[in-house]
């Protein structure tokens, strides 16, 4: 019988969204291809599992297929859906096989982004988003001498460590003039690089990679004409949106590269919402709260957030979704790095004239032992809060939360001050970095406007 | 020369609020009296030196004396305040001596309460409130075999840990039916009970003390007609206002025990706010942000926070202190116990029906390990968020102080579960526990609407 809700694609966004469906509304007949053979196992989790935090792969896999059996779900795993048919209103599998649908919801995620340059397919050249990807990266650090990193996002950092404590050589490379160029300032990305260079990485910034070099497989890397050895290559250049069935289907694709949808996940044709047509995931763009502007904001809590706006919808109640901040948490070693909003380049390109305070602080009582170091950036357009970046190896995650509801609140940096907060030596100094932070970020504002 | 400002007391509110002004107004004449021979120290440390957490009082002491010359404060310690006049402006000190003021700030603290029950002049009995204090328990934990705690309240169960780690056998006694009975609700003190117990600690709940009995040297205590063998016993029954002189002076003490003051934290004589005259800290009462009701509210960041604000005062800045929250964090060995606004019980004696939600969640990803237990419970009106209780071993600060901006910004439990939120495996799940328990909590609250 036909389906009345296909997904394409089983992942964060995709199978959230069945999930939440098949519990509520189990008379909902539900099918979801995966090209993938594995699904319904954690992303997030796998440089955790590199660097021997988390004892095996197997431990990220999150529900079995029994699970989906009893919840009703037809998940049809390692099975790529080839084409679409809006007008048949059908789905092509590999293998020519079609199967109909009520409706249809991209979910297609991501894709690494492979710079062009000679040697991307070499062995020894690996990329990190499926559990395959994963397994396959295990297999190849035992033995492995020297690495090279392409990419100094969050995947690649949080990856790093797994390098560097098994004594492997390892060389960051980001095109960009500092890590984590959409994440973080300059002045923040300093303490990120810091760190990863006391942990034993080679950091290159500013200079893009040439080639890879190797005889089948890979012997090094050319970056800004100097050659690094390497017998291991990860690509993690960022991600870009996995469109490429949806375009073919004559589907909009939005300025940012993702999926063009309303607030209702419809997909577009032509500038016109299509019915019955979805799509949620790292696969859509979608608005900057801040700016108003097209933006991707590949991870997980937002394919995840996305998946419950959607099964509402597709469920037939309308909850439209809003505009997103994007608060994001990345470890890297043990260090925590957290951001949310705009950063100074980013309201630069949106045309806000950006007023910053950064502040360092400790994350505990300065008597009590244990504590971290705990760097904080307030960045305000003047008025209003628009962006925070912190880093510390405690402490990290609740702020960037705090800041998050503080940003969504639309509050100036001098209520923010005013805010009480709690405190305990242990665990905070007596004012919170955040108050204190907030307070100075408010003078300059001041300043700024006389 | 007669000092501008007087500040009766040389602590949290008084100390904090003279440095301000110090830095900023250098010409002013600033003289704090201490009856206390040590100030500057941090009372809130004092647990974990008892608790070997850090190496001795001394590293508690935050400024030497040369830090206040320095400032041009003349800080007066070993000196008690012993008469107020205010009509001749000037303050007795004992021995007689009188010292005129230009204003005068009462920042007198809180003192330990003391049941009336015979036997609490017995050695071996002890508070926790100077760092005299906190010496002469440390002194006299080596050796003792049993303790009793009078009051299961922050302050005695977080000294309790620095007992049982040695080994001493440890009973605590609750006159109310549970533990920390103003920041939690019954459902939540049990966690913390069960924590207790499993240190070794024996909890009475529901009983009061009825006298503490040795000759000479305390020797046990009895409770609810039982005798409890006792070399050492800790009074933690609470900390009532140090409205004493104030009272003598004939200023207005307020429905709640502490000096009544005006959102400019001038004190009151027969109900009208005196011109320069002010209090602040433990020995004040404020108004809750939620009932508009009259309580005390003796923790350091509240007084922190007032003293910020007393400052501005004093320096004639009128920023007028508002109404407050609250939020408090206690650590109990290696568990946070938070709170903020309303419990339970709070909520009904103000008139208020409670709606709540309890969830147990895990504070990182379920595969990642070494995460703890986190129990959350969040308290609405029916309509808006008015109270929180969280406990776990990490993750409890941030999210309090997230909880206490979303009470502050008065927002209701489904506007609260729309907002975005960070994740990364090793510091919370992928939906965290406050976004599910709002969510939760909105539900029940459309039900009871209905
Ligand atoms: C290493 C790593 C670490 C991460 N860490 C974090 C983190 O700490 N925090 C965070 O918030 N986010 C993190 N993320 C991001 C997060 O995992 C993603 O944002 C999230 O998984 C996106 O969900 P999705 O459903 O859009 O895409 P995916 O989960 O990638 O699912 C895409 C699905 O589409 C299927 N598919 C694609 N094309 C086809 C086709 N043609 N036919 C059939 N099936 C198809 C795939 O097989 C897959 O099932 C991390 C990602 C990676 C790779
Ligand atoms: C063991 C313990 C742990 C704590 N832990 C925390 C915590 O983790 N977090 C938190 O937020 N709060 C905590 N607190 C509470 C916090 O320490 C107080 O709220 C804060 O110190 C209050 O500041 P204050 O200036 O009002 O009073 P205090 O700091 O107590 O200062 C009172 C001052 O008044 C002086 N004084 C009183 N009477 C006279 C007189 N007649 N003449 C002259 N001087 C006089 C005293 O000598 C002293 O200098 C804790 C308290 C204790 C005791």
């Amino acid at each position: 019988m036909r389906p009345d809700i296909v997904f394409i694609g089983a992942g964060g966004a995709g199978l959230t969204a069945a999930f939440i469906i098949a519990r509520k509304r189990p008379e909902t007949r539900i099918t979801l291809f995966s090209r993938d053979p594995v699904v319904a196992y954690s992303q997030c989790g796998m440089p955790f599992v590199l660097d021997n935090k988390i004892e095996s792969f197997d431990r990220l896999i999150l529900y079995t297929p029994e699970v989906f059996k009893d919840l009703g779900l037809d998940v049809r795993t390692g099975v790529a859906v080839t084409g679409v048919d809006l007008d048949a209103r059908a789905v092509t599998l590999e293998g020519g096989e079609t199967v109909e649908y009520g409706k249809l919801v991209f979910s297609t995620g991501s894709i690494p982004f492979i710079p062009s340059v000679p040697g991307v397919g070499l062995r020894g050249v690996h990329r990190l988003l499926t559990l395959e990807d994963g397994r396959s990266l295990a297999r190849a650090v035992e033995g492995a001498k020297s690495a090279v990193i392409i990419g100094g996002g969050p995947i690649g950092l949080e990856t790093a460590p797994a390098f560097l404590d098994r004594g492997i050589e390892v060389t960051i490379v980001e095109r960009m003039p500092h890590l984590m160029p959409s994440a973080l300032d300059p002045d923040m990305a300093v303490f990120l690089e810091d760190y990863l260079k006391e942990m034993g990485a080679t950091i290159i910034t500013g200079k893009g990679v040439e080639s890879i070099n190797g005889a089948g497989k890979v012997e090094s890397v050319t970056v800004g004409g100097e050659t690094i050895k390497a017998d291991l290559v990860l690509m993690a250049a960022g991600v870009r949106p996995n469109v490429e069935l949806a375009k073919k289907a004559g589907i909009d694709i939005g300025p940012a590269g993702g999926i063009d949808v309303d607030e209702r996940f419809r997909v577009k044709k032509n500038g016109r919402a299509l019915d019955d047509v979805y799509a949620a995931g790292d696969c859509i763009e979608e608005v900057n709260a801040i700016t108003g502007r097209k933006v991707v904001c590949a991870i997980g809590t937002v394919a995840n957030r996305q998946a419950r706006f959607l099964a509402e919808q597709l469920m037939g109640n309308d909850v439209p979704y809003g505009p997103v901040l994007c608060p994001a948490i990345a470890v890297v070693g043990d260090l925590h790095v957290g951001s949310v909003g705009l950063t100074t380049m980013a309201c630069e390109a949106a045309g806000i004239k950006p007023v910053s305070f950064k502040a360092r602080s400790n994350t505990r009582a300065r008597y009590y032992p244990g504590g971290s170091q705990l760097n904080i950036k307030l960045i305000a357009d003047g008025e209003r809060i628009v962006g925070a970046q912190l880093m510390g190896k405690e402490g990290v995650h609740g702020r960037v939360n705090q800041l998050t509801l503080a940003i969504h609140k639309k509050m100036t940096p001098s209520e923010l001050a005013d805010v009480e907060t709690c405190y305990a030596p242990p665990v905070s100094p007596m004012i919170d970095p955040i108050t204190y932070a907030a307070e100075m970020l408010a003078l300059r504002c001041k300043k700024g406007k006389r």
